[in-house]
């Protein structure tokens, strides 16, 4: 189903979005190797613990290396992962200064001259192996397996529980850790092969004692150092990593990575990856749009993470192993209030089959955990972030008829997350009160608008399947967004338990994550938050007239009175495109008469708050989610509301784009411009027929057809 | 093989050792239910936090009990497992009082009269389900399940990593708590069912949120609040525990406790104990005397624990599970620097079934971690304590032929245990000095010793596998403890890497556990630790003559100018009997010539430093340690070398006793006694024949027959 020939890797830059420059912001990316949603993620660390500000473990910035560890996350503000560093040396350094003139990236390749030393390092990866190629330039090296390196332990109460590093043949090694931190526990089983034999391995406890070439040894804070004799100066390391045990680290290295040869296995990513991207063929478009939306697409595609291993085994929420149905693969990193909105809508287009497996992967963590995953971060939820998103994700894909979900099973996970009181979801306050009392639940206001949104995705499901109960249950449920609403103010605003509004009131105050009723934004971010009641909203606002008039001041009003958070950038007047809560609000002038401001508005986002720097993001990538916003807009449509199986037509960016589906079915929008810069839509039909709305059904797109779009 | 009929568990009294009385020590043992090697000890906390001083979570000094919960560990130092605490209550009390005049206990049965409400509280366990009985004086009562009660988190950097708890049926809850402490992790599931309905469970998650009315909670601080109605004002509670999944405690309590009889779970226990107990039978002795033997005895069965499931599955030391071959057990709780001395070999004389499966449990650990366990707690090595002692205990099953133990396998785990460094075992150092120098390797004089000790272990074992070359090696190394000898104080003291004594060096000066050559004691006591070379010590010591007057001296010497500190306790001069490096050294006297006076020191330890009230060790019980040497000694015997094969012979506590052995064998020990108290032995045959050498060979008592002792 992919475009044959093209080389779609050679239009991905990764190091996009990867370091903060010019006061600009970074997107957490990181610039290593990987493949499509794989389980590592091989990549230079230029921070000895990274953190907040270098989550990723990479900052374009910075100019030392200190490893090359396999796991990782893409654009997330906090850090965790960071497993299993790799360091080569030959004179026993344990870092190395390194320039970007000596750097190259692309998707499943990375080297890197680390010039201290003059060693090349080349990183490639299959789903579950890290592989390594090091030149030297001598006969003799080092490597360095570093146990201890992790994100820093100062957050999330960070600490290694245990740790175990053997030698188990002339060539291979083996070992674990075990760490609690942002994910609550980790279980990190590798076992890694060389290319050539172990000459010796000293063995550092972090504690003071170093056993000298040792067997193995069990710690907190272990560092292998292993010598080689390298007559060909060059040395290929094979690192296969498990969640679940040594034997199933063992078996996934066997099953994916027999051979050392890296080209083979770097070619190998590189096809998997065209095999992805290819999905999208933009036969017509300016260069730099071009690589914009082509690694913003492979930003979209770096996560979810396989969990499982080849064998099916992967760690439950419950401590446990459990083995997916043969064939299946279990994911994790889910980070589901920012993914809901564009990421899923869009894999459900061009890779439905992986978002079922997604799917299927929530639904088994509502098994063993009793609800629905909020961020699923190896295996566990740490619960950042607020509203039950997997809802929308669970809902939207059984609605667009997903291969292999049971409809029921989706339907019994999306209510028992929707009655079960847990952490930010104290659903009894819920339906006693109508609203969340800003007392009772901080981040009120914000909840209340997310929840009522999740509850007309379940309701919409309910209805589906028939449950009549059920239905109006949530339906009345997703109508509370209603009883926040201040017409005196014109804003959705805090209630305490008596129903009465919390003074003093502030529509530009900010709040971050607790203490205050809005989460990450204001009131100004959060007023737009109805997208299953749009015409709703508009009416609480006063009309049509009322409501464009608010968007209007919204995308102008700039006063500073309060200071911004960190989540607050990418503005444009108080829209912030540089985190979710804003996303959508470009594209509801659509429903207010107004569709040439939704394309004014979505073509300067486009043009104005992305580029090809490391800064290329407004703001954290956010697990793809900056990423998929940009695709979405950038092929002229976006789902304001992403479980209603249908996308808001903005104003595409390219003059021709293919999408190739499942199926051998093409879906082809086409663009012509009166002139060269022209994003006014004039028109747009569909197979030929014109959309009078601006609505495009998630249907229209699968069975294939054509999208023209006339612009002036 | 047992003595049909009679009920020992009516002479056991498990409050002796658990509460420090009139300036006394407690054993830290505590009363609560549990079969032979359980893995449930269900037991009254009196302690909200136990930790040290109540490591047992029983104090006998205390007058609350704030719940009933379900693993412990009896008579050590340090505090932890302590799981899944369960209270009952009408009020909504969370704590009562209660007095010992309503309280009883033996070997599976524990009851209470929490007297605050009136509320009868019995206790009984199989090997993996505890079982609780609560008689309310009111038709409606709550059960609290509280998930959060530990040993004190201030303690080993204890924390909650994650827990669950959820409702599954009208009568059954269920979850688990995985938490981190002086085990450095341990996952514990639980299914628990009760004889009637729940009519509602409100779960409090400890940070403040109450779920009323829960399905199923996720947190680290859960409170699970049952309410019932009981129109029998009764409850019966059984609760299955596992260490691997929720869905093996189902399985272990569906296979151990199917029915809700409590009268014929406590049945039960009480047969599989006297079935234990029995294998002992004394026929002829003081009541008090048999009290105190009996109960020793118990205390030596509570431990080590079970911790494989029915179906076999074990969490390994590799944060994994793996699964035992049909028919065996994986076992837990080993305190190994005690339990080698004497449980361990009393295991091979009356349960050599049992100590064969301990020791390939300690095999199948070495498999996973690289070495065999120093303390093994939950399955995780704490390395609690010096030495390798796991390799006497291994190398004795071995030599004396325990079935199914794989001798080349169990020599592979006692070299590779003695070769690869690892805490407290640098045998890099070791073989380079031929000793442990202080500066680099601090309890170097206890370790010296120790280790020199664990050598001959494996030495031994290499000669009878035919390892010349090992045997040579590791007999050098045996002889390494006369390289801290020093002739001019008459001591073995610490030297540094120069081979220069250590100054100042007061043999009195006790140490602890680091920063001090000596390991919880001081160099009096740690003179006589060369088990293995007795007549070598003599000859150091500078002759039988010199031998005899140092140990007259030590058994004398109360100067006390260095502050003991709490292991030095139960004194004969520099003898202390609360702790167990002098364990052997009253058994010395046989090898100097003046047996009359090892009976005379033997009798008075047992008659002084033993006693039936709750503070009747002198110190902590040690896993059962402190209670075989009081068994031994009791039958007549010790074993100074407990993998020597033979054992020294003191005098014999009763007139008559019976050892029940496998194979249907019984060994005699009868004493003729020219007065009533008479002790010292003039003469003992072994089937008739004189024993001169007041050794008694392990083979001769498996074989069966009789030990005569005749007594003035």
């Amino acid at each position: 189903m992919c475009a044959q020939g093209r080389d779609f890797t050679a239009v991905v830059d990764p190091f996009i979005g990867c370091g903060a420059i010019e006061g600009g912001l970074s997107g957490n990316n990181y610039p290593g190797a990987t493949v499509p949603f794989g389980m590592v993620q091989l990549s230079p660390d230029t921070h000895p613990v990274p953190d907040w500000y270098n989550a990723s473990g990479y900052d374009y910035n910075d100019s030392t290396i200190y490893c090359f560890s396999h796991t990782r996350l893409s654009g997330t503000g906090a850090s965790d992962l960071i497993d299993i560093g790799v360091f080569p040396t030959v004179t026993g350094k344990t870092s190395s200064g390194f320039s970007h003139d000596a750097e190259t990236a692309s998707p499943g390749y990375y080297s890197v001259m680390l010039k201290d030393e003059g060693i090349l390092a080349e990183l490639t990866a299959t789903t579950r192996t890290g592989i390594h190629r090091y030149t030297f330039p001598a006969d003799t090296a080092t490597l360095i397996f570093d146990l201890d390196h992790s994100a820093n332990k100062g957050s999330w109460g960070r600490q290694i529980i245990q740790s175990q590093l053997r030698r188990t043949g002339p060539r291979t090694i083996e070992g674990f850790r075990v760490i609690t931190g942002w994910a609550k526990l980790r279980k990190v089983y590798f076992v890694a092969e060389f290319s050539e034999d172990i000459a010796g391995m000293d063995i550092a406890d972090g504690a003071g004692t170093v056993f000298r070439d040792a067997a193995v040894a069990n710690g907190k804070a272990l560092k292998g150092t292993l010598r080689f004799r390298l007559p060909e100066r060059q040395l290929t390391v094979k690192v296969g990593l498990s969640g679940t045990s040594v034997d199933n680290a063992r078996r996934n290295l066997r099953a994916e990575a027999p051979h050392f040869d890296f080209d083979r296995y770097r070619a190998s990513a590189k096809e998997r990856w065209n095999d992805m991207l290819g999905r999208v063929e933009v036969t017509k478009g300016d260069p730099l749009d071009v690589r914009l939306f082509y690694t913003a697409l492979y930003h979209t595609l770096v996560q979810p993470n396989t969990f499982s291993d080849i064998s099916g085994h992967y760690a439950t929420p419950a401590y446990s192993v459990a083995t997916v149905p043969e064939g299946e693969t279990q994911y994790t990193t889910f980070s589901l209030w920012d993914t809901y909105r564009g990421a899923h809508p869009l894999y459900t287009i061009l890779y439905p089959e992986f978002d079922a497996a997604f799917v299927n992967s929530m639904l088994r963590h509502y098994r063993d955990y009793g609800y629905l995953p909020i961020w699923h971060l190896w295996g566990h939820d740490n619960y950042c972030m607020i509203g039950n998103h997997a809802i929308p994700v669970v809902v939207d894909a059984v609605l667009k008829g997903l291969p292999d979900i049971d409809p029921e099973e989706a339907y019994e996970a999306v209510r028992e997350s929707s009655l079960r009181p847990h952490p930010n979801s104290p659903f009894d306050i819920w339906e006693r009160y109508g609203y969340m009392p800003e007392p009772l639940q901080t981040q009120s206001v914000s909840i209340t608008l997310e929840m009522a949104y999740d509850d007309w995705c379940v309701a919409r499901l309910a209805r589906h399947l028939g449950k009549t109960e059920d239905y109006e249950r949530f339906s009345a449920r997703a109508q509370y967004y209603r009883n926040l609403h201040d017409p005196a103010t014109g804003f959705f605003r805090a209630k305490d338990e008596e129903g009465r509004w919390i003074e003093p009131f502030d529509p530009l105050r900010h709040g971050a994550n607790g203490g205050f009723p809005f989460t990450e934004g204001n009131a100004w971010q959060y007023y737009w938050y109805v997208p299953h009641d749009v015409p709703g909203l508009i009416e609480l606002t006063g009309g049509e007239k009322a409501f464009r008039k608010k968007l209007d001041t919204f995308f102008t009003l700039t006063d500073t009175s309060w200071e911004k958070n960190d989540n607050i950038s990418g503005c444009i007047g108080q829209y912030a495109h540089g985190n979710e809560p804003s996303h959508h609000v470009a594209y509801l002038y659509n429903y207010a008469g107004e569709p040439q401001k939704t394309q004014d508005m979505v073509m300067r986002i486009m043009k104005t708050l992305y580029n090809d720097t490391s800064s290329g993001y407004a703001g954290n990538d956010d697990c793809g989610e900056m990423s998929a916003w940009y695709v979405f807009s950038a092929l002229g449509f976006y789902p304001v509301n992403p479980a209603s199986g249908r996308y808001d037509i903005g104003t595409p960016l390219f003059d021709e784009v293919v999408l190739h589906l499942p199926g051998g079915k093409d879906f082809t929008i086409t663009a012509d411009r009166k002139t060269g810069g022209a994003h006014r839509v004039s028109r747009v039909t569909l197979d030929g027929k014109p959309v009078a709305d601006y609505r495009l059904p998630h249907e229209a797109i699968v069975r294939g057809g054509e999208m023209r779009f006339s612009l002036k």
